[in-house]
């Protein structure tokens, strides 16, 4: 039987490679190319584009990380915007807390949100809560529509090249801090420090001027690029760098990553990425 | 022209593939097959039985994490063993510490070491200072006849297959213990926790009756399997997990991982790394 490989190249001239079992959608959206396959190692896998989005093994980094730092840093999040993440991931971490009394997600491509929802049920699952917002919109307008709306913003975007482009840029970092409440905080997934050191350097020197603080932090996700995944969480009342180590959560078992320990380890950054931010 | 590519499984059904600009060596020692290529993205890379050993890139990672928590944890590391480490790596972050007056590498192949100061003179420097002391031979030996002689003993090994298989066997731990001095801190390399999760949890449980305290603590190197690493640090008196955070060492600018807050957070596991090692 002829094995199938699906190699993504972080770099021209570095990647992972994963054998398939079978490839279950290869469909273009108007905004992307969205393939699931079925791997050996990492069961379901979604690409955009091409690159790795989620694999059901080891999600819940990414979705826990880009998450509960800020839910736990914000001292009362109700109101919580994700822009991106049609995976429904993201929702599904947030609704954990009991704090939360409405999610909106903002996802461009309603492909994405269709395609998760049967590949990727345990993904998903979290959209059809009732306090979940649905929308297949654009982030730019829904935040021109919605200023100091919400207590926490997670902008769960994709790699800065197609669709996802604009999303790092200062006109859009702008219109997140315009979306906050007082006192609310964002999170932006800002790629890996070593292939993507001079975005991430970028982006802080263009986070700085907007927010009182402006932190970094780190969690490892296998199936990206160089296993390291950085995420930038911005406020101008909370510093979540100096935040205590919250107390355990309520739904703690329920986790694969975050703990209180990791919260506060997270920030911790090697010499190579703290000089990435250093101003 | 045509490329050329080195694919490394890190399972069955999942690796890391780098482009290749030259094959460099090639031969089989009494003990291993020794690759060194040249790669476009990460440098020279050392393979050992068509694993990944060192990259230029990458190489500061594992070297610095094995090294300088151990070294910060004791009170006054004088006498330090490397156990494998041919490359040089561990040894030239160990003598950054002024503490140190005595380092022996006891590595099995001295074909690693001869190919490493051909091939990664910026990682084999270490080995001519004069503190160092290279022999070729076998560290169970090395270890029956040096009893209670060391402070600090690295175990820098190759993975639990092929050669180094011994290294993680309770034999090999009771010999490492029987090889410090009173108050001595051992460090073993400890696989990746996603691909290796038994391993870990085997070894701890076989650490755990031999020392008073036996911590887990990672650290993120992109080209080993998943991305992350573990080290296990053991001794009967120093609790690493529990240290404060260190002072700056004097040589943090030449370090490009480790500070005294990665010390720290290193050790705040992961959820699914912490139950591998819960008693």
């Amino acid at each position: 039987m002829a094995v199938d490989w699906y190699t993504e190249k972080h770099t021209p001239h570095a990647g992972i490679t994963l054998e398939i079992s079978r490839r279950l959608f290869d469909q273009k959206s108007p905004f992307q190319h969205i393939e699931v396959v079925e791997t050996v190692e990492y069961g379901n896998m979604l690409l955009l584009d091409g690159c790795v989005m989620i694999t059901d093994r080891d999600e819940f980094v990414y979705h826990e990380m880009i998450t509960h730092p800020a839910l736990v840093a914000h001292p009362n999040p109700q109101r919580v915007l994700v822009i991106g993440g049609g995976d429904g991931g993201t929702v599904r971490e947030v609704i954990r807390h009991a704090a939360v009394r409405q999610v909106t997600l903002v996802e461009i491509d309603g492909m994405v949100i269709d395609v998760c929802r049967k590949y990727f049920p345990a993904v998903a699952c979290g959209l059809d809560d009732p306090r979940v917002d649905v929308q297949v919109a654009d982030g730019f307008a829904h935040l021109d529509a919605h200023q100091g709306a919400y207590d926490v913003i997670l902008v769960d975007s994709t790699d800065p090249v197609g669709p996802a482009e604009v999303l790092f840029t200062v006109d859009f970092f702008r219109k997140v801090k315009a979306g906050l409440a007082p006192g609310g905080v964002a999170v932006f997934q800002s790629e890996n420090p070593l292939y993507w050191g001079d975005l991430i350097a970028k982006m802080h020197r263009d986070l700085a001027p907007l927010f009182a603080h402006v932190g970094l932090y780190l969690a490892s996700i296998p199936t990206y690029p160089g296993g390291l995944w950085s995420f930038s969480i911005c406020s101008d009342v909370v510093d979540a760098r100096k935040s205590p180590a919250p107390a355990p959560l309520p739904f703690q078992d329920q986790l694969k990553y975050f703990t209180p320990a990791v919260f506060k380890g997270a920030f911790a950054l090697p010499q190579f990425v703290k000089k990435l931010v250093q101003p």
